[in-house]
């Protein structure tokens, strides 16, 4: 298969859209921008899921459902908000279809809805309308509440899960009794994705503020973790919103303090996609195929029968039982693949391109030798190990490959990050792709010129790091601190 | 809170409709048919979900994703699935909205879709039309796969959880070499839905096939099961579908078997909704609030301090500290509600009317007795018990109240349910609700005149049971065995 597999260098888009394809990720749908999500991009979604939601309900929140529709009005009620996302609506007009005698199924006209109903590219609005209603005194608060849900944004130029039409995400929409602990909340949840993504995805995240014309459409201020992908570009990784009262004006969301005042409720709102599935893709496979970090692979082990015969199946079937058993006893996910529709070669060849963080092969002169064939995937390496504690050897050998991910990428961005002060060598290196550290004047002018000469954006004011005062590379006036400018997904 | 609730024998109806808004289990939205999951309703769906999740995959399924939207055409590919899903699809017409200076926010004229999508009311049809680039051979096969999502099936009446616009399911889709794998495939998962609702809900369930008119739209055979309310009415809370080479012979589904020839794909699909939080409430609940099953309750032991003040607070925390991790070390889940904003009144009312399974309450005079008063919900019964063991004694009454909540239900089942030969008594006694055996000619004129004459219909016809031949009861032709009539939601 990974004959098959464009080479990275030669092209790294074509190399992406391959390999989610060919590994079985996800492919796209005949209905415009829409994707499937096959089953082994689904299992590593749900790993995310599974790893992401524990740490929300580790810090207080609950989840809930709120509905798919939002009436047109809504949308309209907060002025940035419906200008943000108009232009990428789908509307539902109609509740019916029926039979026409000479065009066949088509759209009833007499069902018509007296409001159009948008399909929720965000929720913030019809959960602002409803929390109206749940939320009267200062007991009420904090809200804390998620969604997991399906969103759609019409997009026209779609790549599958960079940017589809209909995405699946967790919203985070939170109430808050005041503008500090509303701040602190959405400082919270950007350390949890950025946690989430160094800790599970090993993924190296730079944290840091989205300046105002990339700001969520709605929100006082937008945080950010971007990530450096192999090709040098920056992906948004997650994104957690400072809201303000924006919300709670906009719907007439008050409350009771106190001291029975009647205030504003402050907001945040946060958020990951599948997206998230595209970002693992590009930080750590290669041009063998996907490498998954052992933390969020469906299956960790792959472990594959090499036999002549059915006797020596039989016989090697014995022999690893009890290394499944005690690799499952430490919480290892383990398929022992001893289906004979299949040879041996095309396991290997599947396991290694599908990236399974480990396989072990085990043959007729293993058993004489008391052994096992151990491979695993991020560096390709084999070795021969004895079958006495494999379990713990396996399990240092799963961290290992976890650990040198994260250090691999980590590494890479490190060596793509160029700390430059002229705009001429800023434009001569910038179609290298990596990180450029500059100054910048703080306004949108210099932003936009810089985007139109370059394609390059700045991707976050960067909270941590070098904070020493400079002058804009572009302008030469007074710059607070150097920004990071990068091209991006 | 439990004041505020109707009485169920007052009005049934309106007691479930209070019940599931005062226990905020779930709300109308204003988007008309369309409600809000609040998080205790959603806590209990996702246990749910977990559940079932895990008997799927035990069964050997994967989950996946596919799109929202299903263009106009797919649906009328299968000429009897459109003819049962037409009159109440949701149907996307544009895709952007536009600032008009007069109308202010209006739908783009300019960004009508060339043919509309419908969001999905069940996807057989899409993800048929992705199962013929998946399936080439007998190899492909079985192709094993669920998906959970939310589903739009357009409804003006509507009642929460039981009948709503858009809800939230799972479906499984699955794909054959042969008639008789796939019927296995309904019939297995129908028994997965069937323990799942008797050893997870504590809810007893009838196991049957559908007569022909109540047939799913595009099936061979639909099976169910099927459970009796407290009203006497039946709930079909679960489906699975026998859907022959209907859905391949549509969207042109073939492999190739292992003789090398070219053969249509054989199909089951099956689903359960969040109707299902309809049947539990109507199962177990009663004129004090909700009551939940251990099994599904977010959160199965509440405790409850009773101090005076912060110095017996602090006593009083000690003192349960390690009740609660006793209890936790057993896998059950605790909420210590020590908070001082709510009394402890307030308290014990809410936690009975939200239905968590057992109540501690502890105050001074326990720290001296070196005792817990233990309340249970479902019997309503207190007693004082020592700590010694306590995490056992809990665990014990957790099981306890499961198994009393199935016996409970069964046997209200049981003397609802009656043996009828004659059209006359069943016409006198429908009215009183409950299940009735009686013979039926197998004709759906039959059907349809029971149906209009007494709004009962034929909720199953059984797998088990007597299986003696008899007379209609009201044609007097003969009739292969017994089936269930009864009124339904």
């Amino acid at each position: 298969m990974s004959d098959q597999l464009t080479k990275r260098d030669a092209d790294y888009a074509q190399w992406y859209n391959d390999l989610v394809l060919k590994a079985d990720m996800a492919e796209h749908s005949e209905v415009r921008g829409c994707m499937v999500i096959k089953p082994h991009g689904y299992a590593i979604w749900e790993k995310m899921q599974a790893a992401l939601d524990g740490m929300f309900k580790a810090t207080g929140h609950v989840n809930a459902y709120f509905p798919l529709f939002i009436p047109k009005s809504y949308l309209a009620k907060e002025a940035s908000h419906v200008e943000g996302f108009a232009k990428e609506c789908a509307v539902v007009t109609h509740y019916r279809l029926k039979s026409d005698p000479e065009k066949g199924i088509i759209v009833d006209p007499d069902a018509k809805l007296d409001e159009e109903l948008i399909v929720r590219p965000t929720s913030e609005t019809i959960i602002w309308n409803t929390y109206r209603g749940w939320i009267k005194s200062y007991r009420d608060l904090p809200l804390l509440i998620n969604q997991w849900a399906n969103v759609v944004r019409w997009e026209l130029r779609t790549r599958l899960f960079l940017r589809t039409a209909e995405f699946l995400w967790q919203e985070g929409h939170t109430a808050h009794a005041t503008q500090q602990e509303a701040e602190e909340e959405a400082r919270r949840m950007l350390d949890v994705y950025a946690t989430f993504a160094e800790e599970w995805m090993a993924m190296p995240v730079i944290k840091g503020v989205k300046t105002a014309s990339e700001r969520f459409a709605g929100a006082v201020d937008t945080y950010c973790i971007e990530a450096m992908m192999q090709d040098g570009k920056s992906l948004q990784a997650g994104t957690s919103h400072f809201l303000g009262q924006n919300f709670a004006k906009a719907f007439d969301v008050l409350f009771t303090t106190k001291d029975n005042k009647q205030e504003y409720v402050w907001a945040s709102s946060w958020g990951v996609s599948t997206r998230l599935m595209g970002a693992l893709i590009m930080t750590h496979s290669d041009d063998h195929g996907l490498v998954l970090p052992p933390k969020l692979a469906p299956v960790q082990v792959a472990i594959v029968p090499i036999a002549k015969n059915g006797e020596q199946l039989t016989a090697i079937d014995g022999y690893v039982k009890p290394i499944v058993d005690a690799l499952r006893a430490k919480g290892i996910t383990v398929k022992y693949d001893n289906d004979d529709k299949r040879k041996p070669g095309w396991k290997f060849a599947e396991y290694e391109f599908k990236g399974y963080p480990v396989r072990i092969a085990v043959g007729p002169r293993d058993m004489e030798n008391g052994t096992v064939e151990v491979a695993r995937r991020d560096t390709l390496e084999k070795q021969v190990m004895q079958t006495a504690d494999i379990a713990e050897k396996v399990e240092h050998l799963l961290q290992a490959i976890q650990d040198n991910l994260y250090r691999k990428a980590l590494t890479m961005r490190e060596e793509n990050t160029h700390v430059v002060d002229s705009y001429e060598e800023f434009k001569d290196r910038i179609g290298q792709g990596g990180f450029f550290m500059a100054h910048w004047d703080g306004t949108a002018e210099t932003e936009e010129r810089v985007k139109n000469e370059t394609k390059a954006t700045i991707r976050c004011i960067p909270f941590t790091g070098d904070k020493t005062p400079g002058k804009c590379m572009v302008t030469g006036n007074p710059s607070a601190q150097r920004v990071i400018f990068a091209k991006a997904y």
